[in-house]
């Protein structure tokens, strides 16, 4: 099933069924106001949530409209965790490569930072940062959204306590990164609030492209209207499972956790393109000595979507502006 | 005032007033429900709220019953954001000696990371965790809560924006914090469930030792019943106003926000000891060339209290055993 959060009053915004085709939405109604309270009592909530978008997708759904992607906040508003991994080992290397680091992390253990979760910004609202000189980044990326998961789990149980998929615009400052990450402490001010497509999708959505643990399609990235990538979730180093079992080691996840895969990276990315403008000045810097490629300017646009086969958008977009706050 | 959040169902527990001298309380009914309640609204439930404890106070309260820490949670047993400094030079110093760390950060910035605030554990709860080879650690230290933080706000605005002033204990994995450090990407694993003291002060309680944005009293830190440390709070090298705007920079912080101070360190650490034990197994490296204090096993106990001048727990006392989860 495909869920929305609406901008219908609540910091939280009010849960909706989406269609497949992401015409007509429903209130989930009588089952959970938010989607947080849904992923609260997951299995008692899922199969009535299930039962609507059934009835939504056959057109008997009483109540249904049509969806609007403006009327949509991220699927999670606000989180209470959000931990984004740096699974793709094709862009770590790269970037271990420009930044002279000679001891690059080991592949037996997962890159993770803590994010803030307290903001995630809607699709199509306006991103507002401080100042062009940061260094403004995207990062396109997949995220899961777990149930609760006890301190502990291995990485086959935490595959099965996966509820929920995302696509994820990390937004990064790249002047502050280098900085902050020579601290140890790792990331405060480099990494602002990040932006989500309108739908959370269940695994089951995906079909043949969930596998792994992994999201096998290409997240589709366009910067002023230009393609800038296409690379493919499916060559993540380690599977969301993996990912989740790393964050669970020592604590409890909580359901409502969203675990990030890391800007989408493809050992061929001077033909896929790149999920982040920090790769591509990388690929200019092996290959031609210099980045020519300049960061986001204020009132450039950014635009992500993953496609299903049949060219369905399977999150609907993230379609949106940067500007000065 | 003085408040307290008690377990009587519900994730966050149930909001009540507590008198001066720990004795009464009363549940903070038709204010709000729960301390973020409170805190989403704090215009306008605070004088509600004072106007209850002071009734407290004077032994008028409707409704009052007595106060017993067992059934307290943390003030915020989930928040939307814990934002952790490390404000104290002498502990960064030495940390940097002991470490070899040639390039230690100066002083012109404030080093912050982001920790999980999805749970912090209740102060008398048993604090559960995996295994003693991680080498389990606390550290003491005091932690403000915010109100909604615009982003951009300045250091002498923020300290305005303080709502409450917290006593922590922010766990902490040793053996797991250094390889972590070293990736750049800050601490996941070693960085576990804080736990908190049972009562949220706001500042004017601290009287004349809140002062410069800073808590000029001692943390008493009590290991296995032994006085382990009791350092000053006043020695902060950045105010919590400061930890605040540095949060701000690239984002805004939203009201019930928790920003830590560090594990409180003072100049003269071999006469008031340590809030941590890695602090001091770093002065007998120095001292004596090698750490002769091993870390937690499971079974000890952690106390943490901080005493007014004249003589009551201001925030009541941290008191809980580690155990093997």
């Amino acid at each position: 099933m495909k869920l929305a959060s609406l901008d219908l009053g609540g910091r939280d915004g009010r849960l909706a069924l989406v269609s497949r085709d992401l015409s007509r939405a429903v209130l989930a109604e009588g089952i959970a106001d938010t989607l947080q309270q849904a992923l609260d009592q997951w299995a008692d909530a899922a199969p009535r949530l299930a039962s609507l978008s059934d009835a939504l997708n056959a057109g008997t759904a009483a109540g249904s409209f049509p969806f609007d992607p403006a009327q949509a906040l991220a699927p999670l508003p606000r989180a209470w965790q959000w931990l984004d991994g740096s699974a793709f080992h094709a862009h770590g290397e790269l970037m271990a490569k420009v930044f002279n680091i000679t001891n690059p992390q080991p592949h037996d253990k997962p890159l993770m930072y803590q994010g803030m979760s307290h903001q995630f910004i809607a699709p199509t609202a306006p991103v507002t940062l401080p100042s062009e000189a940061d260094g403004i980044d995207f990062e396109g990326e997949y995220a899961v959204v777990t149930d609760d998961v006890p301190m502990g789990t291995d990485a086959a149980t935490a595959r099965g306590l996966i509820r929920l998929v995302l696509l994820v615009n990390d937004w990064s400052l790249r002047t502050l990164a280098r900085p902050e990450m020579l601290t140890g402490f790792g990331w405060v001010q480099a990494k602002p609030a990040c932006s989500a497509a309108p739908i959370a999708v269940t695994p089951d959505e995906l079909g043949e492209a969930w596998k792994d643990g992994r999201v096998h399609l290409n997240l589709l990235v366009d910067w002023n209207g230009q393609r800038f990538g296409a690379a493919n979730g499916g060559a993540m180093g380690f599977c969301f499972g993996e990912l989740i079992a790393h964050a669970a080691r020592t604590r409890s996840l909580c359901a409502g956790t969203i675990v990030g895969s890391g800007t989408v990276s493809n050992e061929n990315y001077r033909e896929v393109g790149s999920s982040c403008i920090a790769e591509r000045r990388g690929i200019e810097i092996v290959d031609e000595g210099a980045a020519r490629t300049g960061f986001i300017r204020f009132g450039d646009r950014v635009r992500m979507e993953v496609k299903a086969a049949d060219g369905t958008s399977l999150f609907g977009a993230i379609d949106q502006p940067v500007v000065q706050g």
